[in-house]
């Protein structure tokens, strides 16, 4: 999995961070995943399939990054991570898997994608089923962290 | 959704568990979700992409059940929910999507499978982002419990 591939993707987080939350994420160094795991507080996943390959993609959130970012879309801070800031989640994983779909799709490679899943409990790790690398990108900011994971069967 | 896109899954469920475990779930009344949550200490979850849908399905165990499936398949307990386990859910995941697939396939539906991916953490909870219903499942055994959900676009 090269850059031209995962380029797409942070590019959508990057986007969508500062058009619906005024956030500015400072991407880390790109890990791929060994021991390394994404340990967060609410993520959202989606499967993406392609005719030749298949994967998945997670974004996973600290509960004071969530609630940031909740709080410079609807104007308020949520007192925690309830119903509404799960579904902020679900619909900024399904705006970046979109916005790289539609990048790839321009230089030829397409995909599908399924519907988002958030999940939410405190420091809960995920781990992506697939055969191929795990590349694991961290983002920073004052506000807190996220990770992003891109996972392909090959 | 109807009895005849669910009951695939349910079949895959229950022959996953006593081939691979020699576990016997007891489904309970399926439940359109609303409020009810399907709470767990590790789940699975998978995409999944038609024609003219798309979905998610998850597999969310408590700890107990989790342990008592590894401890049946490869002969000891491990002492908590490490990465064997997640392996083995993930796993669980795949088969029961591959197995709900081919059933489906055979009377005129057919849909790709993403890679599963696995989450875990004490007592988080699942949310599937769909506009579809939201169907979950609940299976019960003297060693524990667990939460099948499967939700559709439409």
């Amino acid at each position: 999995m090269n850059a031209e591939f995962i380029n797409p993707f942070i590019k959508g987080l990057l986007n969508v961070m500062e058009t619906m939350a005024q956030t500015t994420l400072k991407p880390g160094r790109p890990q791929r995943k060994s021991n390394e795991v994404a340990k967060g507080d609410v993520s959202g996943l989606i499967g993406m399939i392609g005719p030749e390959t298949k994967g998945s993609l997670s974004i996973t959130f600290d509960e004071s990054l969530a609630l940031t970012i909740m709080e410079r879309m609807v104007g308020e801070r949520p007192a925690k991570l309830d119903a509404d800031v799960g579904d902020m989640v679900g619909e900024v994983t399904n705006m970046i898997a979109g916005s790289a779909k539609r990048d790839l799709a321009d230089v030829g490679y397409d995909f599908g994608m399924a519907t988002p899943v958030v999940v939410s409990g405190k420091d809960h790790t995920i781990s992506h089923q697939v055969d191929g690398p795990k590349i694991i990108l961290p983002f920073m900011c004052d506000e807190g962290s996220a990770h992003m994971e891109i996972c392909f069967d090959k």
